[in-house]
């Protein structure tokens, strides 16, 4: 889903000039003016979700705290959001964890990480199990403040032009995968492309790439890619679910009053739980449509190719992680929380749906 | 998990007592003060959830709507919360839509579904599926207003004091199960008993009943039902997930004005999201401390029964739909999405959580 390491240092004149054509944030008579920026389109469901959510803490706030969002290319570029914050053009900025891998190795282990935790383990795990505050320690240390505004539940393993079902298949595959799921496919031999979104589809059409994940059906339908690739594998080992981050100017953050930085605390997680939802339901329908109208091949990752990824995935992931000590110590939290959901998932949510079929309701 | 059918319309005199002992709901000046009833102990995850509700409604609306929070037992019993409303004692409830099956035959299904929707599907429906408006056909008609504000995930299923392994095990035995899966359980012979919770332990003490469902680890390892039972099954084909309601005074709500008409359901939605979140957080080790200190034996349910009451549900819950046009339209809205969910979780959640565990991390 990510396009991450398109920017890094670059933004800080785009932030300068900004900073200067618009008025500086200004607290009046105890009323506070946020711009926010986005690396997300208007039209989406996730900048629609941004504007609903900015247009909540205004009204919740009785107009105490105002949040003026500038969604993705109207302030600054996508990948430039962070940048945007930091440089202070921003008080808050919304995108997702991975974009910002240029600014912290660890930062990507916040968005997702391959085999691991399905949206309602990470929800569990970011409300009740240390999980925000562990983020924290890595979005604190850039001056920041994050908060989970979203995810994108389980996604698709991806569209190949090709049919791919051993670990032969897969040297010399040109593939966009961005994050740490393409870190694991590059040990086989794959060729890993970074790619902005709108170049992902011409690339495919003129063969640069041979694949590329995207989101899931609902995203990947509106983009267009069944148009080159016929070939949707599942499930997407890579990003068994996704967060998203609200990130905010630590000190304009902490310069809030209690009560505010509340509102907009219950605002971001009843847009985390929007945004999810709206992805579960629409999904289907698009996989539907993908199926009987465009007539792609829904398919299954072999055991093999599953297999051998997941075996990577424990060998790559703990030196990833080891690149910084913020790394080391995410990843151990986080797997550590896995070990017991894997337990009582399996009690659960998952021994439910193998069973639930047995009903023809 | 629900002890319905205890009280149905006994409630009206408490309500009417209670009335004239506390003031009047009062709109003062733009102020509005609420009194809220609720089925759940104070000390209790839910108990401490609704207060949070309470008091972030006070602080968001700036004191505009305060919401005075009666507990379980503190104003009205547990199952009187409805009438509590309905009488105009109070102007909020909280439980489970199935502990006021007395009133609807159709608000049951709000509740759970054997073999039926996952919480995050259940949540998609109800945001995104148009599940909150099929419901609040049913509370409508009763003169209140819906919104989730709750799930436990899924649940266990149940206690039992000997191994159930066959459907001939299940011809006579005394199990507490209230709702559909009671329903359901009946028409091979079980003998389904209705009890309050604080009659469960001491009727498998005295063998009165033979085995109980509840809830899931966390909260049957506090309940002590390891005491008595050792047999602790699973998957919870009864219930796949139970919301929890709030529920308002329908006049109450239709004069609220928008903006705290919206700041209530941001705060439900968030609530929704918190319950189900610290549910799946701290299951994990309650289940851990079920095992390895009271040595309860974790057992899945035979395909022989999962088979054997699957085909079951699906003669018996139309059946119970059909009691009336309410029931026949939520029965055939929730059949509708779970279709559609049976196929995107096939290729999403149900699939990556078969597997995750490739990958030792």
């Amino acid at each position: 889903m990510d396009r991450r390491n398109f920017i890094k240092k670059t933004a800080m004149a785009t932030g300068a000039v900004a900073a200067t054509t618009l008025a500086a944030p200004a607290v009046v008579s105890a009323k506070t003016q946020w711009i926010a920026v986005s690396a997300f389109g208007k039209a989406g469901l996730l900048g629609q979700a941004l504007g609903e959510f900015a247009k909540f803490v205004g009204t919740a706030s009785g107009g105490r705290l105002t949040i003026k969002v500038y969604h993705a290319g109207e302030l600054v570029k996508p990948l430039e959001a962070m940048d945007a914050v930091l440089s202070g053009t921003a008080q808050m900025g919304y995108g997702a964890p991975y974009y910002w891998a240029g600014k912290s190795d660890a930062i990507s282990f916040v968005a997702a990480m391959p085999y691991g935790l399905t949206a309602q383990e990470q929800n569990a795990w970011l409300y009740y199990g240390g999980g925000i505050a562990e983020a924290d320690k890595i979005y604190n240390g850039l001056g920041l403040k994050f908060l989970p505004m979203g995810n994108t539940g389980n996604q698709m393993g991806g569209w190949y032009r090709k049919e791919v079902k051993s670990v032969a298949d897969l040297k010399g595959l040109k593939f966009r995968m961005p994050g740490l799921g393409g870190e694991i496919l590059k040990t086989f031999g794959v060729n890993v492309v970074l790619l902005p979104g709108k170049e992902v589809l011409p690339a495919l059409t003129t063969g640069a790439i041979d694949g590329t994940e995207w989101i899931g059906p609902a995203a990947d339908l509106g983009k267009g890619l069944f148009r080159v690739c016929n070939n949707y594998y599942y499930p997407g080992w890579h990003e068994p679910a996704t967060i998203l981050d609200g990130f905010f100017d630590k000190k304009a953050w902490d310069a809030l009053p209690p009560d505010l930085r509340e509102i907009v605390e219950r605002a971001a997680a009843a847009t985390n739980l929007f945004i999810l939802s709206k992805f579960q339901a629409i999904n289907n329908t698009a996989m539907q449509k993908l199926v009987r109208e465009h007539h792609v091949k829904v398919r299954r990752y072999s055991d093999e190719l599953i297999n051998a990824i997941g075996a990577k995935a424990a060998e790559v992931l703990p030196e990833l992680a080891a690149k910084s000590p913020e790394g080391k110590a995410i990843y151990k939290h986080i797997t550590d929380f896995r070990r017991t959901m894997l337990d009582w998932s399996g009690y659960s949510e998952r021994a439910f749906m193998e069973v639930r079929d047995k009903a023809s309701l």
